[in-house]
């Protein structure tokens, strides 16, 4: 190094930005939702190594609280080190075979990102569909595992794109009669929807940290049980996939503790915060909490006369539809609420884009304040749009 | 909902932790290092959203900065949503299709990383590997792109694991030359050693966010250029890895901004804080930085009579390793530095395991302050070791 001329430093890149301060946002779109700022408090102390005991104890607290929000005695539980998309993959990665049968069924966005993923390792893809907006009876799920029998039947638990939640009970059981493994997207129900994991006999799920939890986004809960491993335990070659290989992973977060990869260790700060405030408030408060709310915000809206795009018994507590009433610019009114009050709704997706607004009341964000404040907001500024 | 009869709450695994308080501590280890006390206030922001009009923007910010660090103009430069080694399988991932000849050059633990992830992709993985400790001459190289002729060679440019800067003038070329691309892990160099991306003719890289850029762990940040590119454009099937897949990336990052995941958004605000601060010292400054002060940890450890396991002219600035003395238990006097002193120094991996001591100093962690304190205590301490 000593010996070596060096190039001089090209500096057409180097950028004099100004410090990183963001707007202040309430966030009652999709998601990301707030973050309880004890959670940012916990996140922002200086890293430790992930070796370090302090840190392999936090990892042990962190999986045994996910099971407490799961309602589920798996030991495979942990959260994966990236985003819900990330554990998303995972579930699939580990125990998808080429040519296994995985059957979707799919009645949103995220049931076809499901379907996406399944392909890319080589699944026999099979799928039903709803309209958005509706939910599978057990009837139909049924009649679709009898017809394809699927190695792995996924569903998405509270689709985000529609603000359905699909009714569970039952499935489980149809899974175990036609043998195959139960995948659940648990994305946006996490801590904040009843779930009960072992109870509804789910054999892989996965989650995200910024909904239910309270915590930023980038952290992916990830579990599985004795018959999902069974399955992967049975491969015939590895995972193809090394980040989120779980045979892997269980090397570092079982009683091991093999280096794998360096865990962001910051991330893991946060979310062992915000798994503990919920396990302090205790989940079926959190439970009802979210259902309060969500009662109030949907009475508010069709008080002002507004139509929710999804049928009472279907509705998820953390993320409504709401229809764009005739002539409404959709879009032109949640920019004008970022713009205007620094507040995030979500625009529709997919199938809905252009038809129905998105209000999320998540985790933290589920309050009876942020309802009435953007009721009031809806009350006022949305006769400005209507044509 | 209303009317279904929900079981009641399982509290087994509701334990009562107190909050998440970290211990404090000096990192100079092998990574991750301690962040900049100003990157970890940006980390902790309440979280906006990921289409927020001011994220977008940030995004941008980031990756223009990433270009600075990594002297390259590649317009596919982003950080990806894992840890470095999630970076580290996007570059595989991307690019190699079933069969593709892949060659790397192994002289670590993280040559082997490599050649595991490959194979996972259905590559035709070759290696030539050398002794922990040493570097590839150009001559070895060629040879070896001679014999195997791959559709990529790989390797590492800081090896983590033992203490070596591969010198990289020339290899690229010799990539043009015999028609592969060129893949460089910069992990432990990205911010903190000389580095070329363009200059080099390096066509895909990976690093991480917790070394020479002093932010927590939790982003990769990746780079391709143009060749690198081609391959992936002329790929048959889909990238068989959703999460990493830079094609459907590249409609977030690049000027659709289409919703792909939801983004890590408070590691990018402490990533894009990081690289800004490292804009202002000034490439050429953080790396003089650093030869400076390991040249002084180099002298001041020969000074009191340890001996370094890699020859003067291919050692790391950023990661040292010393050889642990005869007789000397090195695990017993890690533990002994953490828990007295609240320093964390790392042990050998892989075939220097029980052999070296791996002493860090990047980013925010690299001043003579620091040297001067672990000196002092290996003068202090490490004598009670000795037999």
């Amino acid at each position: 190094m000593a010996t070596q001329i060096l190039p001089s430093v090209d500096n057409r890149h180097r950028k004099d930005f100004g410090p990183t301060t963001c707007p202040e946002r309430l966030l009652l779109g999709p998601g990301p939702s707030n973050a309880d700022p004890v959670v940012l408090k916990a996140l922002s102390q200086s890293p430790i190594g992930h070796l370090d005991p302090f840190y392999v104890d936090l990892m042990s607290e962190v999986q045994e609280l996910l099971r407490y929000v799961w309602q589920t005695d798996n030991r495979l539980t942990l959260p994966m080190s990236g985003t819900g998309s990330a554990a998303m993959e995972a579930t699939l990665a580990n125990v998808v075979e080429p040519g296994d049968k995985v059957l979707i069924a799919i009645k949103g966005y995220f049931g076809h990102r499901l379907a996406d993923m399944a392909g890319r390792y080589k699944a026999n893809v099979f799928s039903i569909q709803k309209d958005w907006g509706q939910a599978f009876s057990l009837d139909e799920i049924e009649e679709a595992l009898k017809e394809y029998r699927p190695a792995v039947f996924a569903i998405v638990h509270a689709e985000t794109s529609t603000g359905v939640c699909q009714p569970m009970n039952g499935i489980g059981d149809l899974c175990r009669k036609y043998d195959c493994l139960l995948l659940v997207d648990t994305v946006t129900s996490l801590g904040a929807v009843p779930l009960y994991l072992d109870e509804w006999k789910i054999d892989l799920a996965y989650s995200c940290s910024q909904k239910g939890l309270s915590c930023p986004p980038g952290l992916g809960p990830f579990t599985m049980n004795e018959r999902a491993e069974d399955k992967m335990n049975k491969r015939k070659g590895k995972v193809p996939n090394w980040y989120l290989d779980v045979s892997l992973l269980n090397k570092y977060w079982g009683s091991d503790r093999v280096y794998h990869h360096t865990a962001p260790v910051n991330m893991n700060f946060g979310i062992r915060e915000a798994l503990r405030l919920l396990a302090e408030e205790g989940l079926d408060s959190s439970w009802s909490r979210h259902k309060n709310n969500s009662q109030l915000l949907w009475d508010g809206l069709e008080n002002i006369g507004l139509e929710l795009h999804v049928k009472k018994d279907l509705r998820l507590p953390t993320l409504t539809t709401v229809k764009i009433p005739k002539g409404v610019d959709g879009k032109a009114f949640t920019k004008y609420l970022l713009d205007n009050y620094g507040i995030e709704v979500g625009v529709g997706l997919g199938d809905l884009s252009g038809k129905v607004w998105r209000i999320g009341l998540m985790g933290y964000n589920s309050n009876s304040k942020n309802v009435h404040k953007i009721l009031d907001i809806f009350k006022t500024e949305l006769p400005k749009f209507r044509v």
